[in-house]
């Protein structure tokens, strides 16, 4: 079933996708920014997974780099589609559809830009129901398909095209020519078919963004709490509530890496660890919630989400998880964004506090 | 005048290119094995500029990284050529001409291997007569022939084709991604049509390598002094003689940068200074040559050249000084080759103690 997105629905579509950002992916504001004014000539079309054809060329467009650097430099819609161009005329086929790499607040609404600025319909759909750090961290690696060709681009118009011989290494080789070329560029890669596109991706993404974003509109105008709202959307819980008394955090190697405290209204501390996104999530020592599960930090009160460059001493927050697509359960999978990838001698603790096996069914 | 070079002229190309290649472009001994293993099966034809056709596609092929890397890993045939493929497939167009972006030890006999590999005749030409340590210090970026489409390609396989909005751009990217794929990749790039090649390019240098080289041997053989030999095929003068006393050097961002310290005969002492290839020489603190001009370190009995990376304490060595291609001492080539690019606060001081005026004619 397809539907439209338009300017006025790019607010809800933003917040609802910083939420699943586990404080990567970027700031829905810049994101919302950006897609709105691409959208300003007419809607978008979401196809669903379902009616992608089974020869399409599904392509993923994001915006790589820190989100530190993200927030200083919005880049111009002319950026966001130099890779697709450059990927299709090196791939020497036309691309047919657009879809999201991770839920964040600019990785999904980059792509948005995307398929308005080239007239193509987006996939209701992403690589991975929530957003990791680095390139290689979507389903479709673990289903064997290749990150490259991948294009980046930057805006002063340098465009790389990498063919590499796995995606860790298109990760490695984009990483080092993104941070030398400002810390941010946009890439395109991942061409997928229709056929790859749905035995890998997660299905509904944005629909479930757009779901959580207008949840918590809804909750406010009601004056009811917005939070509870989205731990309801989520199926998850909300493992704590305090005031942000520490943020530690330094960009490095092209990454925001760091840590934030927050102080309990009891005598309790919870640590939050991330790189781009919250990684782990301990109180008192103890590790509560670890990646692939989804660790949240939002507003208090708004429910707004809070990305890990926002946190700011004094804000008042809770801090929610929920489960990730269970296919980030898998040994392949969390050797790949499981607590030990990340440097953390840990199992990888599920959202509802039980260790996760690695014994998942992958679909 | 085409002529045809074979195995066992690959001794005296790169002996003599390892001289013009004033400490940098590789190791001769490194370079020569490849390049006698790629003619086993037969000579390559060595094709004057004046002979390549206007409508030519002319290839500059090298090797990009630190020397020091180069020696612990030679490079496959098949890494060699991969590059070319690549951006041949790139460019969608037969590359017609392999061409040597400088001479030097390794990046002499490269081409020589790529040439062979692909049935495709070489050009007795180079981008700047010498070796320098940048991908855009050719004498083609002084005229406005673009570097990229350049692609770079490793041992392990991955190959990243750069398309950028100037040379410049291309070093920084290429050389980030050498650094990151392991310090040393093969290189093709700077695509030319025989018209650009024959106004940008250096004329005979492998001729000119061939003659040094073999005057080496001959000299040796005659138990004439070789070294006087290559000053006289050079027009250029001997510096300084003595021993090498003390080398600094560490291979950074991927470059082999560093100094020597070599003790005269008398209580004078002579300082090198470089990166990847000799940029200053100095006598007790006074500056005798810099770059552009070449400086060149040779073995004080056989002649040898010793590269920056072949520096030893104890060796007995004299030190050389030669002119660069006078295109080398325009203004806009200063900018781009003179001490000051290198951070030295001096002007440009030719072979023979001349300082440069940096109104050299741009032919």
């Amino acid at each position: 079933m397809s539907w439209q997105i338009s300017a006025d629905q790019i607010e809800d579509l933003a917040r609802g996708a910083a939420v699943f950002g586990t404080g990567g992916g970027g700031d829905p504001y810049i994101g919302g920014l950006l897609a709105r004014r691409a959208l300003a000539a007419g809607p978008v079309t979401v196809v669903g997974l379902s009616e992608v054809p089974d020869d399409a060329l599904v392509l993923f467009v994001a915006m790589m780099g820190a989100p530190t650097v993200m927030i200083e430099k919005l880049p111009s819609i002319d950026e966001v589609v130099e890779p697709v161009h450059a990927l299709a005329t090196y791939l020497g086929r036309p691309v047919t559809h657009i879809a999201c790499a991770e839920v964040g607040g600019v990785n999904s609404t980059i792509p948005v830009v995307a398929a308005a600025a080239l007239g193509l319909p987006l996939v209701d759909a992403d690589g991975m129901g929530r957003a990791f750090p680095e390139l290689q961290m979507v389903l479709p690696t673990l289903s064997g398909v290749t990150a490259s060709p991948l294009a980046l681009s930057d805006e002063k118009g340098n465009v790389a095209v990498l063919n590499t011989i796995d995606n860790g290494w298109t990760e490695r080789i984009a990483r080092v020519a993104t941070v030398e070329m400002g810390c941010s560029t946009m890439i395109a890669g991942f061409s997928m078919s229709g056929v790859e596109a749905r035995a890998t991706l997660v299905d509904g993404s944005l629909s479930r963004c757009a779901e959580v974003g207008r949840g918590i509109a809804v909750a406010r105008q009601e004056k009811t709490d917005p939070v509870s709202a989205t731990v309801a959307l989520l199926d998850g819980r909300e493992l704590f509530g305090g005031k942000v008394v520490d943020v530690q955090r330094a960009t490095t190697t092209g990454f925001a890496r760091g840590s934030a405290l927050i102080e309990g209204d009891g005598a309790t501390t919870l640590t939050l660890r991330f790189q781009n996104e919250h990684l782990v999530a301990e109180v008192d020592g103890r590790t509560l919630v670890t990646t692939p599960d989804l660790i949240m930090v939002v507003d208090a009160e708004t429910g707004e989400p809070i990305t890990t460059e926002g946190l700011r001493y004094g804000q008042r927050v809770r801090v929610l998880a929920a489960p990730a697509d269970e296919r980030w359960h898998s040994s392949a999978a969390l050797a790949m964004v499981g607590p030990g990838y990340f440097g953390y001698d840990l199992p990888a603790h599920r959202f509802d506090g039980t260790v996760s096996d690695g014994r998942a069914a992958v679909a």
